[in-house]
Parts: structure tokens; C-alpha cells; sequence
């Protein structure tokens, strides 16, 4: 209440029945105003409190997220390094392919193998791992056909053989094996 | 305000300026209790409203935090696949060092110096690299002294040889070089 206000209260009082109708006037109207910045007040209050619960929500949403997003990160953290290593494998297998006669070449292929085993093992331990082909009915999430031929000793759509492996980091494919797929 | 204090109110106007005087104090009362409430509404407000403001910064605090984890998970991603692939590495190196003589060897040394070079180049893109040795000061943030050596025609401190590669992945030591130092 201003100052002006509170001294039109007061001569009411002692002036006139009048005058004091007049000041309980000027009174309730100041009593409407403050019941407004009261009304006023809480609802901001109520609107902060809103606010407050759904950045709380948002901020918990936000903690999920990343930490789902971290757990995705880790699993597959190997991905990309793994990409370029199928190559490194693919190369082992033709490098260990070869018949060596000499004993020279044999004690070397036995060293390289050993390099191989190595690093399959580093591989593996990150989540790498071979599609199965061979044998197994051919699927195009796991596989991907390049060849086709009859064979009437096995059944129609099984991996008759593997030309290519293919490899899945966990439940991530990799690389599809490609295959020659039984008609 | 109550029903009870406005017929009071009303009778004051109505009967004397004694009892006006009574109401009117009965509504500064009534006043003061509001002004209470308002005050109190208006400290809820500015209360809710700092925590606001320190909710936000937290959060971006978080959110800070969350991003620099996430610059270094990314950084350093392929540590542990490297750190597994170094022994590789070192197998490389060894099975690359013998003195093939024949065709047969020769040929299959030249296939694993490809597979080799591949491997070198997946990983150096990931980030990793060889420690610089040889020719050196001795650095113990880099290097490991595992045996000395007095050669008058070079600098003392200065590293001999290296015994076995060190690594680091960007800014990080994987693991030190294994030198002879210079006494």
C-alpha cells in the first residue's frame, strides 16, 4: 500500500460515516490489487514448479541417453579398426594357403600361422567373429550369394560353400559371408 | 478474506465511527496476513527461481562433461585392440627378420611384408604410431633403459638401440621403447 493511500484511510476514520464508506472503498479495492499480485505470484510459482519438474524429466532423459549412447559407443568402440583388419585376415588365409615343400618355407608358414593366431585372438577377444556359412541354410541377413549350383545330395538353399568369410562384431554384421548357394 | 470479518465490515459502516474504527483495524489486520502470504509466495518464487538458474548451469555442466568423455572415449576407442595387437606387431617383425634362400621363402616373406603393411596401415590410421628411438636423447616418458653402454664417439644420454618398438595412440603412450642407452 503507497503512503497516499494509507493517509486517506486514516481522515476517514476520524472525519466522517461518509468519508469511512469512502476509505473502506479505496480499502477493498487495494485488497482486490494485492489478492492479484498474490494470485499473480502463485501462479508463477506454480509455472516455476512446472518448469522445474519437466527440466528435471529433461534432464533425466537426457542422463539415459547418454549413457545408452556410451554403452553403444563401447560395445562397438572396435568397429572401425576391426573394418580395416578383415583385409589383414582375408590376406593371412591366402598367405597361409600356400603347400610349402622346402623346410625353410614350412618353418616360416608355422611362424606366420603363429602371427595369425595372435592376432585372431586380439580380434576375438574385442567381439569379432565368424559368420557361420558352410552347411547352414543360406540367409540374406548373414550371407550373400554369389553362386548358385545344384546338388541334389543336399538340400535346396543350404551354403554349399564359402568364398569369402564374413565376420559380425557381436550382434553387428560386419561383412555377410559370400557363398555359393545349393538350388 | 472471511465472510464473517466483511459483515463486519459492513455493520461498522453502517453503525457507528467507533465500530468503523474497529473494523478498519480488523482489516489492516486481515492486511498484514496477506501481505504475509504474498511475501512468502514471492520467497517460494525467487527461491524456485535461483534453483532454476542453478539446475540450468548443472545441466550444462553435464552436458560439458558429457561431451569431453565422450571427445576422449572417441580418441582413444582403439587402445584396447591396439594395445592387444602390439604383441602382433612384434611377431611381424620377427618372422620378417629371417634370411630367406630360397624361391619358395622369398616368396612367401614378400606375401607376409603385404599382410604386414596392411595391418601397419589399418592401425596407423586408427592413430597409432611408432615412438622414435634410435639416435634420440633418452627420454623416460618414452623410453625404457633396460641395458648401457659407453660408445666415446657418440653423446652420452643418447639411445644406442632399440630392442623393441614402442608405441603411442595420438597423444598416448602405449607402451615405451625398450633401449640401450649411451652412458
Amino acid at each position: 500500500m503507497s503512503e497516499k493511500q494509507e493517509e486517506i484511510v486514516e481522515d476517514s476514520v476520524v472525519d466522517s460515516t461518509e468519508e469511512t464508506e469512502q476509505a473502506v472503498s479505496v480499502d477493498s479495492v487495494e485488497e482486490v490489487v494485492e489478492v492479484d499480485e498474490l494470485t499473480l505470484v502463485k501462479q508463477q510459482l506454480e509455472e516455476e514448479q512446472d518448469k522445474a519438474i519437466r527440466s528435471r524429466a529433461d534432464f533425466e532423459n537426457y542422463k539415459r541417453r547418454v549413457q545408452k549412447d556410451k554403452e553403444a559407443d563401447y560395445k562397438y568402440r572396435a568397429q572401425p579398426l576391426l573394418l580395416d583388419i578383415l583385409p589383414v585376415l582375408d590376406n593371412f588365409e591366402r598367405a597361409l594357403a600356400v603347400n610349402a615343400t622346402t623346410e625353410e618355407a614350412t618353418s616360416l608358414v608355422k611362424g606366420v600361422e603363429m602371427v595369425y593366431r595372435t592376432l585372431l585372438d586380439a580380434v576375438t577377444k574385442e567381439g569379432l567373429e565368424v559368420i557361420e556359412a558352410e552347411g547352414v541354410a543360406f540367409d540374406p541377413n548373414f550371407h550373400q550369394a554369389v553362386m548358385q549350383e545344384k546338388d541334389d545330395s543336399k538340400e535346396p538353399g543350404i551354403v554349399l560353400q564359402e568364398l569369402q568369410k564374413g565376420y559380425k562384431l557381436k550382434d553387428r554384421i560386419l561383412r555377410p559371408s559370400m557363398v555359393k548357394v545349393n538350388e
